[in-house]
């Protein structure tokens, strides 16, 4: 018995998609990923069409997917994070149907929920055997964590492994076990190691974003979680970087032991675990190379599936237990909802990833964001898109103050007595405008092209398409 | 947020247990389990009746489990292997419904399948922390893996893990994690570490032991498999024990590097590794201290599901890529079915566990069982109880000669190649005869107290009462 088949394109024969079938695919090898594009070539090669393609993430290197779209192959896609590329063609209508976003916890909670079945996932493995227990801890394309798979090989009716490195049975340290696993192809290269790190996760060295991080850290001082036991996670974006830097030093200053990180790992935070600030890492997604090499080798950094990091159907999972959250924002309105799906034109450039599942686990969820960029304000009396609903929001820092969500009187009282600059968000809002000026109402088209699913499984707010350039 | 709940009883409580529903429990505590017992107590002082508990195993520490069964607290059994104890009890007949055996494959299957669901699974985990990540490999009561265990907390609807050894949040190295875990109670004992390590896996110091171990590994090397790549179970049993001392021996002697070691592991089995004979073990079931240790500590030694070890519904389990599995019997037919389930007096005193499933996996499945004992013969026209059906059995190994099934000419014709004493299964049982006489027949009960229950869902068995002593 062997799941070795020869190539991809028999390997799809072989699970019988069919027309109007659905497939998923994984984002770990980020920007550099070759197996999104190797699979849906060979699939319009077929000639099938009206396919649902489920990524966890799709990036600027699946910009392909425009042509299959174009050609009705793919009619319909479901995402928790799309970059601009892609995002802008989708924003202009190029699909029928709205594109479906959901969280890093919402989607296998909806495969979970059965809302969202799958008929066949591909699951792009840096080291495989040849019965499909597969790691990403080693191999010529090591991305780390395979987290985000998991819900994959668990929930879809046929499961492929696509591996670079193939190695004898058994593989030593599988992340996915074979029982899982239907067919295995290796192939000469699944992605760009390059592209396999993001370029987004280095720190800020612009001035304004180095006084929100140092203020982010002061919030996190004051805010009383800051003591033994404390967690932590933060987004890859350079201000929230920076403001782990800036956490690290008052923790190591006040001594204080942190219990874990979470999330995507980057080098700040296992830079943080070596420095003891905390003693574990959980890590869903490695975000750079030390990452990848510090889950490959120390045992207190630990990968976890998207359903123990973020999923709301979960028994628990870790964002339950997560005492603070940085978070970026292109948009948040006076009701704390944030916007992290679209740009100051309306257009797709992001989504929410593990940002609504994060803000809804932890204690204090915290956005960071300037108050304005491009000379557009941050601050709207209404995000274009609900990302995450301002429930779930605690406090926005920017460099002209700090807004506390009305809902935590608490909190606001704590950064008053520690003396930092809190304001009311309106009038923040004001004082941006005072600066940039009142902007112009957003034009939008009239056509829905996305919906935005909550991780509870319902349609938070839906995305208009841009209107066409006069 | 917190699973932490106080005592069983309450436990029991909050899972919201009723009359007629289904309790689970794994066996890698063994005979030094108190978990099972402690929750039935606390159900039965509950005053709960018509409970059917599904366990992997029962052994002799669980005899209290006879008194539930008076007391129509329970009323319902499933196992893979009921030691001879309780056996006894079940085979007079203390129970109105049948027992149902299954296998260790077959158990997740069900489980799986539907077929076998379970209200509250009952983990007894030798460390856990406060939000149920949860493992075997340290602790005061440390068992190693908990292989079994994780089909009860993947399918149960409540899962509960009962500790003794709790620590903070997040445990590093979890084997079962927090999205499965429901409650989590702390209790003072989980087990006696003596009873943990069972008695059975010594090697055998009888002189007709040795001489089939030693056959058995002739067997071995004459069958063609004993090739680089090579990969092996046996039992605990302490003939077959010795046959790996033997196996070893000739292993090192011909420069043979085998893949991998499975199954319940023994000291003997960390040895071959630690030898070179083999890259990996995989480990679903520790039966010593040394294997405890060394799946803590060598990262070759790896710990696998019961899915991933046997599951005939996994999309490939490790038994399919097993090689040789040498395995014990208490009687065999000339047709080459297995009884592992009744004594000489048809008494329940054993079960499949995973003798089935890798007896259908391994290329070659080699029975070690002497002529007779205690001057009964082993071979018979037909089993008390087919355990392992004799189209999945290949040989036996017996002091007085190697028997072959007829389906395995080319196996046969292999070890007449290698002047090995190959003789028909009917010469053997005659040539036994001759020595102990004709067996009477086993006079049977009118009740059927057991059904076996293939790793493929259907009945395979049926196991009646034996008769009152007259």
């Amino acid at each position: 018995m062997t799941k070795l088949v020869k190539s991809i394109r028999e390997v799809i024969e072989l699970c019988g998609l069919k027309d109007g079938m659905t497939v998923s695919f994984h984002h770990h090898l980020r920007n550099g990923d070759h197996v999104l594009n190797l699979v849906m070539a060979e699939i319009a090669e077929l000639g099938l069409k009206d396919i649902f393609v489920n990524a966890s993430s799709l990036f600027d290197v699946h910009t392909p997917l425009g042509e299959h779209i174009k050609n009705h192959v793919v009619t319909g896609i479901g995402a928790d994070y799309i970059s601009a590329g892609l995002g802008r063609a989708i924003s202009r209508g190029i699909m029928e149907k709205p594109v479906e976003f959901r969280t890093h916890g919402g989607r296998p909670a909806d495969m979970a929920r059965g809302s969202s079945p799958v008929d066949v996932a591909f699951v792009a493995a840096p080291t495989a055997d040849p019965m499909g227990n597969c790691t990403g801890k080693i191999g010529k394309s090591a991305c780390g964590s395979l987290g985000y798979a998991f819900a994959d090989a668990m929930y879809a009716k046929k499961v492929v492994v696509i591996t670079d490195n193939l190695v004898p049975y058994p593989l030593e340290g599988f992340s996915i076990s074979e029982d899982f696993v239907d067919y295995v192809v290796q192939v000469d290269a699944i992605g760009d190691p390059k592209g396999i790190v993001s370029g987004t996760t280095r720190i800020t060295r612009d001035p304004v974003g180095l006084v929100m991080a140092e203020t982010a850290a002061r919030v996190i001082d004051a805010s009383g979680l800051l003591t033994d036991g404390f967690s932590f996670q933060t987004g890859a974006g350079g201000a929230t970087l920076a403001a782990a830097k800036f956490l690290k030093e008052i923790m190591l200053k006040k001594g204080v032991k942190g219990s874990f990180g979470l999330g995507g790992i980057t080098a700040y935070l296992v830079d943080m675990l070596r420095a003891g600030c905390f003693e574990r890492l959980l890590d869903v997604q490695c975000f750079d190379l030390d990452a990848v090499e510090s889950l490959r080798t120390d045992p207190r950094h630990q990968e976890i599936s998207a359903m123990h990091y973020a999923s709301p159907v979960a028994k628990s999972a870790a964002v339950n237990s997560l005492d603070v959250v940085l978070l970026g924002a292109t948009e948040i309105d006076c009701d704390f909802n944030v916007n992290v799906h679209t740009d100051s034109q309306g257009s797709i450039m992001g989504g929410s990833g593990g940002h609504s599942d994060t803000a809804a686990g932890a204690k204090l969820s915290m956005i960071i964001a300037p108050m304005f960029r491009a000379r557009l304000p941050i601050i709207t009396d209404r995000v274009t898109c609900i990302s995450t609903p301002g429930k779930d929001v605690d406090v926005l820092v920017t460099q002209g103050g700090i807004a506390v969500n009305p809902r935590r009187a608490d909190l606001r009282d704590r950064l008053l007595d520690a003396g930092l600059n809190v304001v009311d968000i309106r009038e923040l809002k004001e004082k941006t405008e005072r600066i940039t000026g009142t902007p112009r109402a957003l034009p939008r088209g009239d056509r829905v092209v996305a919906k935005v699913i909550s991780r509870d499984g319902d349609v938070l707010d839906e995305i208009y398409s841009i209107p066409e350039m006069k």
